[in-house]
């Protein structure tokens, strides 16, 4: 068979600086932001600029009355959803019910502005809520210190929204993708259970209770108290619940009837008021929120608390339910972009959440970002821009100057039924199973941060699932595979031996298809393992009377990466089985690998027939060269 | 053009438990250790077994007198250069000198019975000498409380053991590998540094002298301490440094002279003590070692600590101590094996090592393991089994019995010579600049390393520099290359468009290269990335007016692994591409990730002609069909 020889290039020459560029452009700016300010004038250069940092003005221009229609109707239906989930979500992070109703005002106002996704229905959610309520009740008491505690809240606030704000400016918004799908699935379980068993508080009506988070204590302060659990509050919680849950089921079932479970909770906190207010004189036992101030959101800079011994706690609970905040505002952001087949800007994203938490800081709201529930009655409803955030604002500002009043006898169970409803959707257990069919690792992940949470607290959850992600990501590095490929006869195709069936080896060759880059982190394990193919094949040959064993291939497609400590390796190898009469011969070395193998001078080591474009052309070219050997 | 098109297998199916076998063999027993084993009778099994555990086994019965003349002449080079050392090297770790001594004769004993490497010369080394003296006496002042640190070091010696033990034994040696080449190039100039700068004591005279580590307490100290120096001392150690430095150069010009070198530290011993005995009525100012008891090792399991404040320090130091300890005599092992082209066992070398440093702890013996000086003396000399180290350990043993007291006039200053002459050669700048030449990266990490030695702490610096290589995979991970390739005229061959010159590109069709699993952490960008590289691609054919796009082809060879997120992020990528009338095709996917897609049945959203064994057949079969259409 006659055949053209192709010899392996080096890619174009680049300088330090210009590699480093292109790594930096890489790594910061794989999606090119600035693709649409090439070649415009300086005028639409100053537009573009200003849509790019304030999306409204993209789609501002544009609105009509036909939108507005739409974003009135959704905006009013994640009101009458956010209004409850609001105070509830406050109670959550032990905060006074009112900050609940406050992060429900900023906050969408400065998202609608900054913010590019247009289903995003922004406010306090249970998993931020429930992290900064245990990180921060765990050093400071909510009950005896209050004031300490809420600026102690307004300040993990603004870290959260510092960090967020900065992870989006310093494009390092790859930071959330740590927080992998599993990982967030075990967290979220994990964290939807403690959520729901905190609400036996509310829902038994107990009066001492633990302010401890896990599975346990909280297991056990729940039949210690047995004797302050109030009749009244049980049944009412529970038929609120059964409600809640019945009208959750039918909307679920029919996304058409999204209406239903968006104004369930609204009609059982006005139904539950006015049973708690007509029995108010024979209800004793159930509790109630009480007076909450009318008018809008009082500034709150002057209570940020920078120096002090608790600072160090505000950082870190900033840090954890930003982070969780940021990743759930993201992931909402994508899935209902990606529904519209529009395309959301994660930095930008990442900023906008930023700046909506540090402002929010400063005027009494505590962490906000996309709901998932809620955006996706949203988006259910017909949301059709940010303007839909402006309308529930506005009917929040309206509940805060004049309907504060009603809300003095809704009781408390009433809001641990709403949270339970809330956070029930969050256990997945249908992506478990998904995860244990597909892939065992990402099921271990989520099965490492469900228990982690549970038995020993939501940050080391978090951290314990992060690290098995992570974890996973190494071993494959460090344990790569290594295929023994054969030829498909009549094709130029060499393909693993175990996997086609058709495929066969050629004789006086080994061919190894090495599947990982070439790192200090596994090159003495691929050495090991290559050393012992060859012992293996040689045995085999042996066994069976072959030709002997001559070459042994490389496959290098999927090295796509090699560091100093692999091309020690490649060379000791090269010596190694050299010395055993066997020659190397190196099969499509990705560019960069080529570039390195080239500045070390390692293949000036090597035979001269011991690179070759494809592993069939070397196979080739290497028995036509030995028959024409005498 | 005809062609037959092969169809993509899925690998032959495992059942989870074989998965789960063979997945864990791979991890643990990559170099298969019991192949030997395979098909022997019992009692050949049993005689196999014995020399497993004890290699003395096998090469004992071929002992002959040949090789023991060549073990005799190593034994004595390497005992003359021991005895220094070791007493150098227990001051380096602030314990009596005498610990030295002990250190060199039970330890090489026991390792010449387990160990598997013929030329390693075990003793104290000066890294882990350093790390130990200095962890441990940043909280216990050998000065102060000398019993309590002695027990410490021998507490942290057995931990050090138990450590490099029982990842032997759980055969996770590949915990050390993550200390790459370019990091511990780094390290190893840091500490040599340390330790040089720490000889100022020595070789200045001080008497009070700073236990910090760093490079400016210690330098503050040296300059603080100006009327401590001796004038006398200084003489006498710079003359000796001289010496030493020269015989060291001769010895390393011609490695055969490798005895001028390896006498020289005894010869210094010698002349100095007897030119300190002669003057010692003058020579007020040269401090001595002192007596130094006579006789065997005294046993010291009672001196072993094991509840009380500072265990947890004595673990940690001993964790440190135990990896690089074990990572310096791995890396000797592996370096003259490869020379003399026969192997050693990593794992089952960690277990010599590790019971050898336990046996030590109980015998007044502070941490060992091989030393890469002595070993190479000893690989000079001629060593041919590890009888040079019973050799070594019988010339100490009547050290130890006999000629102690002349070791009362020798004074420190020639320690401290004898030590910066041993770690200066671990300054290797020549790898460094090769580091950069070759890899930008592990460069950083070792410049990282070195920096963190020297400025902050030994245990923080090597922290820091194992961060940073873990980091440098997770980065590739995180951003990896996308590369679009072209066809080379007349061929099957796929190449870059970049990197190959005369390649060109197939109209209709995008096809990209993605070299890197698709993980968590990668597929949001991936995702950006590639809808990146249609939309460019889409305005270039605009631009030039060409074929409207119609197939983009994911050339998934280096795709060696994918997870959850990664399917989920191809399933998405699909239906946007569709939404654009683009159609996705896969290309010669691996084995495991073809099994994940199946399993996933993304697949089943793809069109019937989207899975090619290679783009080649890909884009043949693609055009035939399309041709044939009317």
């Amino acid at each position: 068979m006659e055949m053209e020889i192709h010899s392996v290039c080096l890619p174009p020459k680049q300088t330090t600086l210009q590699k480093l560029k292109h790594k930096l452009t890489e790594v910061f700016f794989p999606d090119d932001p600035l693709y649409r300010f090439k070649n415009q004038t300086w005028c639409k250069k100053l537009l573009l600029g200003l849509q790019f940092f304030f999306p409204i003005f993209q789609w501002g221009p544009e609105y009509n009355l036909s939108l507005l229609r739409s974003d009135v109707i959704s905006g009013l239906t994640i009101a009458s959803l956010a209004i409850p989930q609001g105070i509830s979500y406050a109670k959550l992070a032990n905060l006074p019910p009112i900050i609940g109703l406050y992060s429900s005002f900023v906050p969408p106002l400065i998202y609608s502005n900054l913010g590019s996704s247009r289903h995003l229905a922004v406010g306090p959610v249970s998993i931020a809520s429930l992290v900064m309520g245990s990180m921060l009740s765990e050093t400071v008491s909510f009950t005896q210190d209050p004031i300490l505690y809420l600026k102690l809240a307004f300040t993990a606030t603004f870290f959260a929204g510092l960090f967020q704000a900065s992870l989006g400016l310093l494009r390092l918004g790859f930071v959330i993708d740590f927080l992998s799908k599993a990982t967030l699935v075990g967290f979220m379980a994990g964290a939807a259970i403690i959520v729901s068993l905190q609400q036996l508080k509310g829902l038994l009506g107990i009066v001492h209770f633990t302010t401890r988070m896990q599975l346990i204590p909280v297991m056990s302060s729940v039949f210690k108290h047995k004797n302050e659990w109030s009749w009244q509050t049980i049944v009412m919680g529970l038929s609120f619940l059964v409600f809640l849950l019945i009208t959750r089921n039918i909307s679920m079932r029919k996304p058409k009837l999204f209406w239903v479970s968006a104004a369930a909770p609204l009609t059982s906190v006005i139904i539950s008021t006015i049973l708690v207010f007509c029995l108010k004189s024979k209800a004793h036992g159930i509790s109630v929120i009480g007076n909450l101030p009318k008018g809008l959101n009082p500034p709150s800079s002057n209570m940020l608390y920078f120096n002090g011994q608790y600072l160090g706690l505000a950082i870190k609970t900033g840090l954890v339910t930003g982070i969780l905040s940021l990743t759930e505002g993201i992931a909402v952001g994508r899935t209902f972009a990606a529904l519209q087949n529009y395309q959301v800007d994660g930095n930008k994203e990442m900023m906008a959440i930023g700046f909506m938490n540090m402002a929010g800081s400063c005027t009494s709201c505590f962490v906000t970002t996309g709901s998932f529930s809620r955006s996706a009655i949203n988006y259910n409803a017909g949301a059709q821009t940010a303007v839909s955030n402006i309308i529930m604002a506005a009917t929040v500002l309206v509940t805060l100057l004049f309907l504060m009043p009603l809300f003095h006898y809704t009781p408390n169970v009433i809001l641990a039924s709403i949270i339970i409803t809330a956070v029930i959707g969050l256990i997945d257990y249908q992506a478990a199973f998904r995860l244990w069919k597909v892939d065992k690792l990402d099921f271990l992940a989520c099965l490492c941060s469900f228990f982690g949470v549970l038995f020993i607290s939501v940050p080391l959850g978090l951290g314990i699932a992060v690290g098995v992600s992570v974890f996973k990501i190494l071993l494959h590095v460090t344990r790569p595979n290594t295929v023994v490929l054969g030829n498909i006869p009549g094709t130029q195709l060499y393909q693993s031996l175990n996997r086609y069936k058709e495929t066969l080896r050629i004789p006086s060759f080994l061919i190894l298809a090495i599947e990982s880059p070439m790192y200090f982190a596994n090159c003495t394990y691929l050495q090991e393992r290559i050393l012992r193919w060859v012992r293996e094949e040689e045995e085999r040959v042996k066994a069976n009377n072959e030709n002997t064993l001559n070459y042994v291939i490389l496959d290098m497609t999927a090295v796509t990466a090699i560091d100093t400590s692999g091309i020690e390796m490649v060379c000791e190898l090269q010596k190694m089985l050299d010395k055993r009469s066997l020659q190397i011969v190196l099969a499509n070395p990705t560019g960069n690998v080529m570039e390195k193998l080239h500045k070390s001078k390692v293949l000036e080591s090597f035979e001269s027939n011991s690179l070759y474009i494809t592993v069939g052309e070397a196979i080739t070219d290497i028995t036509t060269t030995w028959k024409a050997q005498p």
